[in-house]
């Protein structure tokens, strides 16, 4: 099987300084890498896209903007003026693709609705700037169990339903499977994405149980969980789905693995589970 | 505020036994309680029903049948059978509704669209057996983080399509606070369950961050959490609910504390948050 589509997310490798990261990827033989904004800063901007051109890698999408749902004030113009500088950052690294993750509850309340709908206002702020760079902002379902904390978008019909009002180059959704792979509607939804054309990156992610104390953790390699790959990568690619295939894994013992070593074990689990179904 | 449409449900109270959950109960003004099957066994099972009665409480609902997701063959069909019994438990006790937890995905298995046909199936063999006792089954879809341990139902929406097949008599939907809050659909999909006469019960029980270390425990009293109550029972209200309003706690720092307590606890939080919304 080949692996002509896959992409190795960044943050899999999260120890990793993006040379280190893109020798691994190389090393691999994965074509395309995601990258995350601050490793990207760390090495800088113009060396890291340089790094990756050189190195011959596709850059699938660059992490993250969002964070919409502070109230009006200081601090929502300042998030605002951050997520113009990740599309301008995601232009220069050649990244098709910014993926936004909506935010949480803001400190103290229970508005889910209020919150909800603050993030339509940002996507309407951002869209004409994202148009103007050439970058799809890609709306990320989070799993329901960071609604409170971390992202008040949960579904990915939620997702497509706030991409509605824009066109399909300026605003599209992410598939993330360990977020969404419970979802009763997945398929319907998957298909819907389809007809859209609001696919604008695909992630690969296992749901390990149980769920790690720090939630966010409780990501694997696929084939080490419960999800159903073969299932689900079939209706994303039924939907028309393209483009490349990304693994992003949040896990301590991976994030304390050798960067060499697990850019190996996510290509393989990708070729025996994946490949075949893209 | 009225305690007139409140119920305690035991396993707040979980290490009351059957008549000190009555006493606790009745002695905070609360003029219902939900019931679980093991405590019930544990006292009798026609004692429990005199207790009961005798200290003039409504029961509320019975807790629980379902595990319907194993394939067929000889679990399967204890399964059926002990949920058979478990409505005959529930006609004894005059409970109006017993709640269903649908069930996990099966040892090993990443079906998670066959175990999803299965709990149709089971459905389908015990609705008669409901409708010949008097008592409603009614679906709980479960927070989505326990998809694959516990319940494969996940969403109001699909438990209201799980029992569209059946009557509103033989086959209703639980509403619970702590696993539907997240879903953007909830306003709509309280709606339709109104218009489709599904709502057996509705709990209330609020979503505490950080999640716990055992995740089936994060439930905390109203108030005390993320949720907006008032919010969502209006919702309920709306869609025409006039039976009792559950309180069902799972954490340890509550079963821990004093029976008596605990119920002029959650007593008063339902009257200061929940009671004018009902």
């Amino acid at each position: 099987m080949s692996l002509a589509r896959f992409s190795l997310n960044q943050a899999t490798i999260k120890c990793a300084d993006l040379p280190t990261a893109v020798r691994a990827t190389v090393d691999a033989g994965i074509p395309a890498i995601g990258l995350w904004r601050e490793p990207v800063a760390e090495f800088g901007l113009t060396a890291s896209a340089a790094a990756v051109r050189d190195a011959g890698l596709r850059v699938s999408s660059l992490c993250r903007g969002g964070f919409f749902t502070v109230p009006e004030g200081r601090a929502r113009r300042a998030a605002s003026d951050d997520n113009r500088r990740a599309l301008d950052e995601a232009a220069v690294l050649g990244a098709p693709t910014l993926v936004l993750v909506a935010g949480g509850l803001p400190e103290g309340s229970r508005d889910l609705v209020g919150a909800r709908s603050r993030v339509v206002e940002a996507l309407g702020e951002l869209a004409p700037h994202a148009r103007q760079v050439g970058v799809t902002l890609a709306i990320e379902a989070l799993h329901p169990m960071y609604v409170s904390d971390r992202a008040v978008v949960s579904t990915l019909g939620q997702a497509l339903d706030l991409a509605a009002p824009f066109t399909p180059e300026e605003v599209g959704v992410v598939v993330d499977t360990f977020h969404v792979w419970w979802d009763p509607a997945l398929r319907e939804q998957i298909a819907r994405a389809g007809r859209e054309r609001r696919i604008a990156s695909y992630q690969v992610c296992d749901w390990m149980m149980p769920i790690a104390s720090d939630p966010l953790l409780s990501r694997g390699i696929p084939g080490d969980g419960c999800i159903d790959f073969a299932t689900i990568t079939e209706w994303v690619r039924a939907a028309g789905y393209r483009r490349d295939v990304e693994c992003e894994i949040f896990r301590q013992e991976i994030w304390d693995a050798d960067a060499f070593e697990v850019a190996n074990r996510v290509a393989d689990a990708y070729e025996r589970l994946i490949a075949e179904h893209v």
